[in-house]
C-alpha cells in the first residue's frame, strides 16, 4: 500500500507518519514524496533521504520512497493547484493514504480533495510543537548528508530527528 | 459578507486576507476568527485584536470581528475534528469566505471540507517566507497590546506586522 504524502520544512513528518501506521499494522511499502522546488522545502527533503536510509531502511527493508516534484517553486495561483492536481491525481489510489501535513495548506487541501474522490484515507500527523522546535534548530546546525553508508553518529544525528510522540489521525467526518 | 478564518501562531493572516478581499471588491464586513484555546494561538488572538483595532478599523469602521473558540487547545483525534465540524458548519453560509490558512493541516481541511458543502469561497493566502520571518521575530520581542486608544506608536509597531505582498487565491478546482 502507499503512503503519498506532501513535503514542507520539516523533514521528519512524512517518517513518523510511516512509522505510525506501520506500528499499527498498516502495510505500507510505497512512500511517495510530493514536493516544490523551494529552497527550504529541497533542504528538507535532502535530510529526508538521508533519514530514510539510516532510520527507517534499516528497519524496514522492504519499503522504496519516490518523489513527484511539482513544476514550480511555491504555489501562487489557482492555475497552481490546478496543475498540481492533474499530476498528484494518478499516484493516489483506492485505499491509499494521503497525509496532507507538510507544505502550504492550499497543497494539503487540494490532496485531501483528490485524495476523497480516490477513496483514499486522508491523514494528517500532530507533532509536539516542542519537538519542532527541537528539529528546526538540529537543522539550522546542519550535519553532513548520507548518500552511502550511515556511520553510528550519522545514525544517532538522523533518528534524533524523529519523534515517537506524533500521532497520526485520520479525516474522516461523519 | 463574512470572512470565516482560522487562526494559527501567525497574527496578521486573515487581516491580510481580509484587505485583499476589500481590495478586490468583496464586500466583507464581518470576520469570524476559530481559534483554540492553545497558548500560542491565543497570544496570536491577542495581537490580532490589536491589530484589528489600530490598522482595521480606522480604515475600514464598517467591519466587526467575532470569534469562535474551539474546546480544545490542539486537535488530536478524530472526534475533536467531528466536534469541530459540529461547530463551525453554523457559522458559514452560502457565498462566505473561508480562509483556511491558520492553525493545524486538520483544522484547515475541516474549515475546507465544511465551505465547499456549504458553497462559500474557500481561499488561502500566501505570504512570503522573509515576511513571516519578520514578523515572528518581532512577536517575539513583543509589544504592550492595545485595548483602547492606539497611539502612533502602536499603530506603527501593529500594522508592520501586515504585508500588502501577501496574495490570496481561491482553492477552486476544475
Amino acid at each position: 500500500m502507499k503512503l503519498v504524502a506532501s513535503l514542507g520544512t520539516s523533514p521528519g513528518g512524512i517518517l513518523e507518519t510511516f512509522e505510525y501506521l506501520r506500528r499499527n499494522g498498516v502495510e505500507i511499502n510505497d512512500i511517495e514524496v510530493v514536493k516544490t522546488k523551494d529552497n527550504a522545502v529541497s533542504k528538507a527533503y535532502d535530510y529526508l533521504l538521508s533519514m530514510f536510509s539510516c532510520c527507517i531502511k534499516l528497519s524496514y527493508n522492504d519499503v522504496i520512497m519516490g518523489t513527484l516534484e511539482l513544476p514550480f517553486s511555491d504555489i501562487t495561483t489557482s492555475d497552481d493547484l490546478n496543475e498540481m492536481m492533474k499530476l498528484v491525481e494518478p499516484i493516489i489510489n483506492e485505499g491509499d493514504y494521503v497525509d496532507i501535513t507538510g507544505g502550504r495548506k492550499a497543497i494539503s487541501m487540494v490532496m485531501g480533495l483528490v485524495a476523497m474522490k480516490k477513496k483514499a484515507h486522508v491523514i494528517t500527523t500532530i507533532v509536539p510543537q516542542s519537538k519542532y522546535n527541537e528539529v528546526q534548530e538540529k537543522l539550522k546546525k546542519g550535519h553532513q548528508l548520507v548518500t552511502e553508508n550511515c556511520s553510528p553518529s550519522d545514525k544517532d544525528f538522523f533518528c534524533s530527528l524523529l519523534t515517537k510522540d506524533a500521532v497520526t489521525i485520520e479525516i474522516n467526518l461523519e
